[in-house]
């Protein structure tokens, strides 16, 4: 780990020549990727609890209803908008987490041990949340719009505010796919150089 | 501000030492690593080709069909299929052009700016893959299963080979999409140091 030792060596012995020579510049160039990086996670935490939230709460009764039935739609009729709930819980949960991690890198900006850990995870965060907003997205497109070679009819006709707050899920999840886009781009370039 | 000194440090005086002990050996690991980005990269670009053209070919009519209809299916009966096939296209186009760049990379071990323009465009493309791969399998989960709530019915019980030809395609996705995970990771680790 080499890392370890960077962070503890300049305090011991260099702190006399390389204050004076160029050590500013990147380290502040550095701490400013630090900040963008935990601002824009604060961004995606919003986002992803957002799209869990408004998926977990949306359930809708049509108030008629037949003697063997009553016509209600809710995410838990759906395994795709199961997978979504749980897909985006994970991403909070996980960028909940991650939220220490990032504050340890704005303290220390070239801990680059960190800053690797965080954009592997980021990468593994990414891929479900895409997965489910894409999936989640597809299941949406279908309800709005049906399809008629296979004769799947286009719920949203009747179930209004399910399919608005459904879309909003999928909105919000795909903010918080951007963020975590940028996440990853941002910590590419801090990684570069340090 | 300790934490600024770090890197001037190091560079300026502890060369002696470092130079010595382990210069030669990173030089054949950053090597190493970018040989396996190039074949991670050859397999990432035969599963996404593998992916699209599975998807482009998959269509199946019915032997029997009514007096005004016949009975059909083809990927593009399917909005999120052509998505699917789009999407793939395009990922597999960027890996396809993307290989002179890793080439590069082999021969020029320690060329940062063609690591990082790499783990980018990879990110762009994973996020692509992903949701192409994603909402397809949505949808061919929808096919097999159907689903009760909302009245759609699994339509591969008459289109058996569309079915499997189109699960084949998202398969394949996610095993491109995996192998896209692989490469950011190994740009991630081959950037840290350089």
């Amino acid at each position: 780990m080499p890392a370890t030792i960077d962070v503890a060596e300049p305090s011991s012995s260099a702190k006399g020549k390389a204050v004076i020579v160029a050590a500013p510049h990147p380290a502040k160039w550095k701490k400013g990727t630090a900040i963008i990086d935990f601002v824009l996670r604060l961004g995606a935490i919003a986002s992803a609890l957002a799209a869990a939230a408004t998926m977990g709460t949306s359930d809708e009764s049509l108030p008629f209803f037949t003697q063997f039935f009553q016509f209600e739609a809710s995410y838990d009729d759906m395994p795709t908008f199961q997978f979504f709930l749980i897909g985006m819980a994970f991403v909070s949960g996980y960028l909940v987490l991650s939220l220490p991690f990032s504050i340890v890198a704005i303290v220390r900006p070239h801990a680059v041990g960190i800053r690797l850990f965080l954009i592997i995870m980021d990468t593994v965060a990414l891929t479900l949340a895409t997965s489910a907003g894409a999936a989640a997205a597809a299941i949406v497109y279908l309800a709005h719009n049906g399809n008629s070679s296979s004769n799947w009819l286009a719920i949203c006709n009747q179930f209004t505010d399910f399919c608005q707050k459904v879309s909003g899920a999928v909105v919000a999840a795909f903010v918080c796919v951007v963020c975590i886009v940028f996440l990853i781009l941002i910590s590419a370039v801090a990684l570069r150089r340090h």
